[in-house]
């Protein structure tokens, strides 16, 4: 689905909406996509049920439907692609649907192009989020990201149960060996109402509550604030 | 742009080709879109010529007129995003225009669908072009990213005047400590005529010719492959 609007979706995947006959997904985005598809069946599981939710799908699509599971951003990056691919591997009844992925912009792009371009050179994406990833796994990329001077986007920067992720990444990221003065940003509600870039130091984001519908972008050490962007060069001679 | 298709791209993109005045961009991709916005002003620059691209953009915008820069995949990414900004930067007669980045669908998340779900879980980008970058800083990178267990997609893995890059990157891999059976892949012509994928491990990587148009997927420890697709799982129980 990309960020959430119709106009930041391709005509590939508008395309495939249109040919499905029903569309599942979290419930907060297939309510984004009702009104631009009346007339499809439409299947909603909240968070947490996500294996059930591709369950229905693969269900639906053994009774012969062309199903559309929906994820917002793109379905490969912390999206559906992969449990999809291991519930087929797993069931054999599964094995008959005709799976395709159709990739969308992820929020690492949609909220680099905000800020300007953060993630003009090599970059890393890493998600705080420790529901389904080990902390120790989380803290050993963030430090590895730090010692290959990658721009950094991180998503799930907070949740409801832990708002201290994001400072927790920030003195690591400090004591890896990022400057304080290390250039950074972060993006609010990407491709939505209200969608809101700030940029800062990593000494300032440290000090700074986001929260879930955020994007945060950490640059490399070289990365330059100019004015209210934030810009990773590719190397040029200007 | 996006791949290259008009079907990749967003609306958004296509609106703002569609408000322009002038196309800009290198000649390979501007022909891609010719056919589809006739009447538009089209100027196209060679390859190495980047920044009199920018330039060309800044002086055309100065004459009143509503100029798109045009990218493959996303501007952001390896694009013209932050040298259009660091030029702005430096030139004051540039300032009055107002500059703004439109995300598209890069090569990363367009291959890794093409692929399956190789970058379902953390993940880095890392370009193996050291026509700007010193061939060190690549080679840190290449051991951050295994040292932090990241998928990774490798752009540029191969040039005319380096056909050994990718081999190259995979020693240093595997050096690094990724297993020879580490499950990887790579995509030719994605989004094209001729799209191709391909999954093997990483010592089979080693041996494999590519082309530029390839780009290139390391799993990380945990990815698997399941017949023709490449899977980094996010860690779901199944």
């Amino acid at each position: 689905m990309g960020p959430g609007s119709q106009e930041m979706m391709t005509q590939q995947a508008k395309d495939a909406l249109e040919a499905s006959d029903v569309i599942v997904g979290y419930t907060v985005y297939v309510e984004l996509l009702r009104a631009f598809y009346p007339g499809k069946e439409f299947v909603t599981t909240p968070m947490r049920q996500e294996i059930e939710r591709c369950r229905i799908c693969f269900s639906l699509a053994g009774e012969g439907k062309t199903v559309s599971m929906v994820c917002s951003g793109d379905a490969g990056v912390y999206g559906m692609a992969a449990p999809m691919y291991e519930l087929q591997q797993e069931n054999k009844a599964y094995q008959q649907t005709e799976l395709v992925v159709l990739p969308g912009i992820t929020a690492a792009n949609s909220g680099a192009a905000v800020l300007g371009a953060p993630l003009n050179h090599d970059y890393c994406v890493i998600s705080l989020s420790d529901l389904l990833t080990p902390w120790e796994q989380i803290e050993k990329r963030l430090i590895a990201a730090v010692q290959g001077d990658f721009a950094i986007a991180i998503y799930n920067p907070s949740s409801h149960k832990r708002k201290d992720h994001l400072k927790r990444a920030c003195d690591i990221m400090l004591t890896a060996g990022a400057s304080p003065d290390r250039a950074c940003g972060y993006v609010e509600n990407i491709g939505r109402d209200g969608t809101k870039a700030h940029v800062l130091t990593l000494g300032q984001l440290r000090e700074t509550p986001v929260n879930m519908f955020t994007t945060v972008f950490i640059g490399n050490s070289k990365s330059v604030i100019m004015k209210d962007k934030l810009v990773t060069g590719r190397g040029y001679q200007i």
